[in-house]
């Protein structure tokens, strides 16, 4: 098979084929291989990668912003000069329609750019310094400075459903890279030919900057092994994961029985809960249908934030609007899902809600090697919070109405079902302000966003984003993989203590040299210290 | 016997005894039991503790700055109300002499204050507004707005070396409930009786505020058994740790294997390595091994950042420098350790490191219960890299000296030696700018603090200290134990979409009702938003 992109690893600026049989990139459409003979990265693979960033870190642990800011504009650029092959391959590999592949680009130079910017700004570091106080009583106080500085080698396992935002290039390498870590991506298997282009990107990048090769890899596999092989090597720092439960879980554990732990930063899917309550429901149930029915079939429903789990309070108007959502659906045209795996996974996951109890009001009808229609499911609160199996996440264009006979029922349902990356709440007037009250503070408690009205697809890339949430939504509470607030899971507060100002990292010297804003004996500044 | 404190476990607000033989704690200085018969808590006390923990969230979760600062600041005022008969029980729990606890006292009333100002500025809580912008293309953008929220119980287990400061009041409890969360507390089983008057301190606070009782619980114990019940225990959500690294090792990986993962900040220990280079040799041997001598003795080395490993490079001081360091250690008085336990412990360490190979140039010479005068070894840096027994840190008055050929030998052991809470460098007008930055570089890679001049014990609580570091010195890199940033351990970052103003937390409100500075937009301000 002829193929326009490299087909083995990007190590230390070089493409190395490994042995081993190849493996292909199938078309989800057809289930044929596409082109490309991709190979399996192993040990060697995987040391000569580690070896490389090491070696690159020491180059870079005290470049400054600007040059760090300059290469993840680079790739941007970069990136946008193979959109048309990358968004190209990436339809072939993921059946997403180019529009939405488009719209992904964008957002993943967009947010290249933002982590640029947000370097060149510099507060990011959190720079805090308690100046000396030589006659205090009974001790003297010592200079004490500290900020953010880069923790190494960091590894990132790219994403099935965004092969640009949450891939290569996507926030988790942008991410690392402005915190000033080495990086090595393992490239999904679903869309190796995509993974290829974009580390052709990022080369590229490098190369105009004059940075270290050995600052990003691409290692191409399939294999749990390969992913076991590099959370456990001794010189990788913290991991970066957007994918299964099973798969994040299986990584963290890993990490944790390593000799020297490591954090693993595993989003890891949720059920979005969606709370709609009577009130809303008198207001603009078609509307809610509407929106509802768009939001959980947006491609495909391979959202991380697609609502999956519909609670509805008892009321005059619950059985009309879940018919309303049933027709919604019903109408929707079939998807070809990311691949033949996802499928099937999404039709046992939705079988098994079924033969756990959930009434199937609409159920998916499968063509093509990936394509479904999609599925709705219903059952009591009682039935729900009975059932392990009916909280399983089920990833695709599937919900599952649970019907609360009351508000409390509504609590009781989310104070059981765990962790989520996000919640919305639907009221309207009728609504007490006591429930509204009651259902916004456990959603609080539970989720990593808290959304009222709209819906959760469609996650902002900004400063006051959290895509994160408490365990199993990721396994770190408090953490995002989208935002600027990304970067502070890639570095490390140091403190300095009575450093010479030459010294000291610029950022937190005297005379304020990036003009960022510091805190200074508690107080918020951007002043030069006296 | 006769006691005049409660030997229970507090639990929401009662002290309740539970079964089985009762325990005392030994005098460090005769091996006697002291009055009381504490006993163990078991999962009766663990269930009851917990169970309370989760009511007093739910009635506190939304309490307001004040209220949390005046918490804080009343256990501060009730511990000073209690500090004569604290200081003399902690004087036979301890061995600590009355000035050092007398210190300690005020550095532990001191960060709950500090604290209660964290939390009545209030910007802590990292506030980020995104406001909407209804006209952007392609997509509007929603109103998104973070901050940070309380998480849940925190459990706290008080380390052996400071009663107060990491005790039952300590640091971990203060940032806990400064981030507006229930503690439960284990106190430590070599000072039972500074936790049972340090909990009634705490109680008599929390009746004076009317806050919830369930809010703190004490549970007394020495078994491993109490430790696991209380980290498997499903509603607790993160664990403070200070003490040995076996112990939060083992307390990590049970939190790592519970079904709901849950985040261990467990401060274990370190070297803390401090490097004397040629030219601070030269300019200042006497008042270097003076001050070195002090470093190390001060609270018979009983210090997380006592400097352990001293490294000096061949030199023609090099040989001066032992000496004068051994004749100042050999003059030391003895002094008389927490405990028999951890006495035996510090005799076992050198006496291992002697069996690998390093050179004893004094040796401890113990006496009563639990005394000892200091020890001083000596190896070479292969030596030391060639043995992983020499790594082991020596908790005691004692150091390791390891003598490097060359600067660059310094940087390889420094390599070798792992994460650290400290790394000091004393550099003198001889030595080149280069051997200096170098051996910075890598001390920052491997430390927490890095000090420049000066001797790592005697740890500032302020804005700017990191009292951490990377692996094995903590759990969790680049959090601090001690200072204002501690807070940040037990708190998550939270979004909030499109919420109507009411609904916000007050830090989050457009009119900025807590005149707090916030992200908005990306540009810090105080101002309110628009």
């Amino acid at each position: 098979m002829s193929t326009e992109f490299e087909t083995g690893h990007l190590i230390e600026g070089k493409w190395l084929i490994s042995t081993g049989a190849p493996r292909w990139a199938l078309s989800p459409v057809d289930g044929n291989p596409l082109a490309g003979d991709f190979q399996e990265a192993g040990p060697v693979e995987v040391e000569a990668a580690a070896t490389a960033a090491v070696r690159a870190f020491d180059l870079t642990v005290d470049d400054t912003s600007e040059r760090r800011a300059a290469l993840l504009d680079a790739v941007a650029s970069e990136l946008e000069a193979r959109s048309e092959p990358l968004i190209g391959r990436a339809g072939l590999e993921t059946a997403l329609p180019p529009a939405r592949l488009t719209g992904e680009m964008a957002r993943t130079t967009g947010q290249l750019r933002m982590f640029a910017a947000l370097l060149r700004e510099g507060s990011w570091v959190d720079a805090v310094i308690d100046p000396a106080q030589p006659e205090r009583k009974p001790l003297p106080r010592a200079d004490i400075r500290r900020m953010n500085r880069p923790i190494g080698p960091v590894v990132v396992f790219g994403a099935s459903n965004f092969p640009f935002a949450f891939g290569v290039c996507g926030g988790d390498t942008a991410s690392a890279l402005a915190g000033g870590n080495p990086v090595i991506v393992k490239g999904h298997p679903g869309h190796p030919g995509v993974s290829a282009l974009c580390a052709e990107a990022v080369l590229a990048a490098i190369e105009a900057c004059g940075a270290p090769p050995g600052l990003f890899a691409l290692l191409q596999g399939a294999g749990h092994e390969l992913g076991e092989l590099l959370v456990r090597h001794p010189v990788v720092e913290a991991i970066g994961f957007t994918g299964s439960q099973a798969a994040g879980r299986a990584l963290f554990n890993i990490a944790a029985s390593r000799p020297r732990p490591i954090p693993v930063y595993a989003e890891m899917g949720s059920l979005n809960p969606l709370v709609i309550l009577p009130g809303a429901l008198a207001e603009r149930a078609e509307a809610l249908a509407e929106g509802l029915a768009g939001s959980l079939t947006l491609g495909v429903g391979q959202f991380c934030t697609r609502p999956g789990l519909v609670l509805l309070i008892d009321s005059p108007g619950a059985a009309a609007f879940e018919a309303l959502l049933r027709d919604r659906l019903a109408a929707a045209q079939p998807g070809t899902m990311l691949n033949p795996t996802i499928r099937s996974k999404f039709a046992r996951s939705a079988e098994t809600a079924r033969e756990a109890g959930a009434r199937p009001l609409l159920r998916e009808t499968l063509s093509g090697a990936a394509a479904t229609t999609p599925a709705l499911l219903s059952v009591s609160a009682r039935e729900w919070q009975a059932s392990e199996s009916l909280r399983e996440e089920i990833f695709g264009p599937a919900a599952l109405i649970v019907h609360c006979p009351t508000a409390a029922d509504a609590v009781d349902v989310l104070k059981v079902g765990g962790g989520q990356l996000t919640g919305t709440l639907h009221s309207g007037a009728d609504d007490t302000p006591d429930t509204i009250r009651q259902i916004a503070s456990v959603l609080e408690r539970a989720c990593g966003r808290v959304l009222f009205g709209g819906f959760p697809t469609g996650v902002e890339v900004g400063h006051a984003m959290i895509h994160g949430g408490p365990y199993p939504a990721t396994t770190s509470h408090g953490t995002t993989s989208v935002g600027t607030a990304a970067i502070s899971r890639f570095v490390r507060a140091v403190s300095y203590q009575n450093a010479p100002q030459h010294l000291l990292p610029p950022a937190l010297q005297n005379s304020n040299p990036l003009g960022i804003w510091r805190r200074v004996d508690g107080q918020v500044t951007r002043d030069p210290v006296a």
